[in-house]
């Protein structure tokens, strides 16, 4: 059943202090919702308080975006810490931006972990689990972001034991391994580089759910949302192109509040 | 007219990752308000969740005490912050702590800004008004603790505008000056050591309203919490002290939000 | 007596893990001295590493910029340190940047303090008088960078009594109080944008020892070195507007270890 | 071949800021070797001082420990850091604790790495070899110490070929395997808590140069500094037990620099 409506998301807000980071004015106008960090790889208190008017001031979802507490690694570096630390760690994050969403009249629609603690719960669920225990208690109507694969059954059934629902994400610019899961960045062909490819990628995944995997065999992928950058300029040509596709395709930005 | 019932309250959860500072097991049992640091000057965010749940196993409220971000200075540092610096500091603790809390199936009672950052707005009422600009914003039930003294017109009108309440806090082992403020700590008397001294300034503050003056004169005070300590047994026994005290004379210790 | 020869000092070095801050590149192969960050306000480990190493492949002189802890306000908000605490701050940045240099077979030339740290000193002698005694102890070759102005006699003595020298600095780009001070930041006309200006300013300053001040008379100036910067490509024209201005002058630019 | 002195070295200095952190007054009269904390894991500017003032007034020798950048899981946690970024955190940290000693007149005897970074290098030698290559561009007199075990002969090839000395390290409290190295704290019987015992093993491990392992059998271990602990009034009284047993059977507590 083809889609008429996808999920555009983005990691915003990563600014720190006197360090400019992303090119967040040129790209938060395209997505649907915004990744925003909260202080413990990135961001700062008022770069949150920025990141969440820009983001309202362009309709865009409000999303939590935490990450490890390693500023100098930006979050990237695998930390030994357990469940109940990641637990305490998502849970400050997710409450201050919360509240910086408050004080502009606004709340979150969902959660993105970041950085290594994403791809360490792509390694183990228990993870994803202690994030999606957090949420539901912090406030049920949060929609967690976790990794499309073939493990969706599973992580369908952490969200349903915790009372939330959840977005697939698919990253539009990373080839895929035929068992649904990501070709690992140190191998060659990762990432795809060619703009049309990854756009045509990304209408495939839309109105077919399915995806060519780097082998070159078809599989099928079943996603809400697909992860875009603001990095550079040409990062953002590349969500232009994206949006361009869609939109000549008939499929509608929306942020996964709104049809979920 | 008589209290018969006063709050008290005391900074908790100051601890960090392997430091251990407070004896927050032995204080928290004869306290009704815990002020719990959120991370910026003490704390972080695994002490933030077994603090709240000592709180609670005690039936402690709970409060926000957020500080300027300076850990190695224990926030008792004056820093050069804008009042929109201020509101995005004290927003983000709170909301981290707010978060905390939640998990447990709580919610906080009040906020009480913590060393440089209380200092500061005993100086400048701008500061005491961002912090409640804030609490409002946030949860109209949050109360705001601030200094005792004789600007207390100033700062009820401040808690009216901004539709919060506010607790005016007493500062039991600190010697006041005749226009109601605290002596300065640099001067000789400013801290009073005698026990039995510190909890008849309680009873005749509870009871009559008044403060015996370092000068040697009385003036009118009105609180509704005091401030005591849990840094070391010296400290705790005072707190012992001053509950005796309190009890004999028939005084209940109560979390203002059960009578303001 | 006109000078053949001044330095061009810039801030370099001032990066961390992720975030990427001026055009390090691009200004060090223009300048001779570079005050390279220590990791209080910014830079880390691995940008002082790399930052050490660019800077010795230019025959750059190396330089500490050390600076408050503060690094989400890039150190440039007031903070009540005593002068103990500065000296502290200040021995343990240097002597993390010698040993950067050490590894690399290079050491020190210089130390300049950053951002709020230096106009505090410039404010408070006695800060110059504790930096100049933890650079006697370290390394008394150490050149200390000061403000210059009408204040040297006072600055030279102390740095006579410490057994250091010192190199007085000049702010190309910033207008001067007739009593040879900076003109304040918040005043208009305190920076100079145009760079035709700004460059004949600098080559009065080496060939006559004298700048005109804001309100338009001439004072007597002397320095050994001047503050240049590399934030932006804007900078970077004026940088090369400097250099050709004092080449077609026949003035060196040379670090001052070479000349003091 | 019976010793008849062996060092006995100590974490300190791991205070931070307002945070109170081991019996440092009380355990460096009894050590030889001070292991100082240089602000990573713990320790800040101030403390570095004082401890490094704290050692010299009680004749004991000066060492640099440290550690992954985690003040908040103090050092302890395992961080995915290249050889690269270990060598550049060790060398901010022991070249900071450098210019503290020499602010004193002071120079540095030995580098011990600690918590995790220590036992990521006992896993993987190559870390002790990045270690060894900082310590002999800095200063080649510097002694790196190193677990004792089997592995004796490879590092001390590790110590050759970069110059510099190394001195191998006893846990007096801690039980070993049959090939020479720690019992996992993980399993019962990891540590010693007869002190009688503990006294015992370090007086065999001196004059005979062995061990009797968990498993009962005795095996050759050679060491030259024996790790001890000042955390808490019962480690203290351990160290003085250790200490007056030494005396007793005539053995000098030294540090490595006076015999190795």
């Amino acid at each position: 059943m083809p889609l008429n409506q996808i999920d555009l998301n983005s990691d915003v807000g990563e600014s720190f202090g006197h360090y400019i980071l992303g090119l967040d004015a040129e790209v938060i106008p395209h997505i649907s919702s915004a990744n925003i960090a909260c202080g413990y790889h990135a961001g700062d208190p008022t770069v949150m308080r920025k990141t969440v008017a820009l983001a309202r001031a362009n309709g865009v979802a409000l999303g939590a975006h935490p990450g490890l507490p390693d500023l100098v690694g930006f979050g990237r570096r695998n930390m030994d810490v357990t469940l109940e630390e990641i637990k305490d760690f998502v849970t400050v994050q997710i409450g201050a931006l919360q509240a910086v969403a408050a004080l502009q009249g606004a709340r979150l629609q969902h959660v993105k972990p970041h950085g290594a603690l994403y791809t360490m719960a792509v390694k183990n669920p228990a993870i994803w689990d202690a994030v999606a225990e957090v949420i539901a208690k912090l406030d049920e109507r949060l929609i967690l972001f976790v990794l499309a694969g073939s493990d969706r059954k599973e992580l369908e059934a952490i969200g349903k034991r915790r009372g939330i629902r959840m977005a697939f994400e698919f990253f539009a610019d990373r080839a895929y391994n035929s068992d649904g899961s990501l070709v690992s960045r140190k191998l060659p062909g990762a990432v795809i580089h060619d703009n049309d490819e990854v756009a045509a990628k990304v209408l495939k995944l839309v109105k077919e759910g399915r995806v060519k995997t780097l082998a070159g065999s078809e599989i099928d992928l079943k996603a809400e949302t697909i992860c875009v950058h603001g990095d550079n300029p040409k990062a953002l040509a590349l969500v232009q192109k994206i949006c361009e596709t869609l939109k000549a395709a008939g499929v509608a930005v929306k942020a996964p509040a709104d049809f979920l």
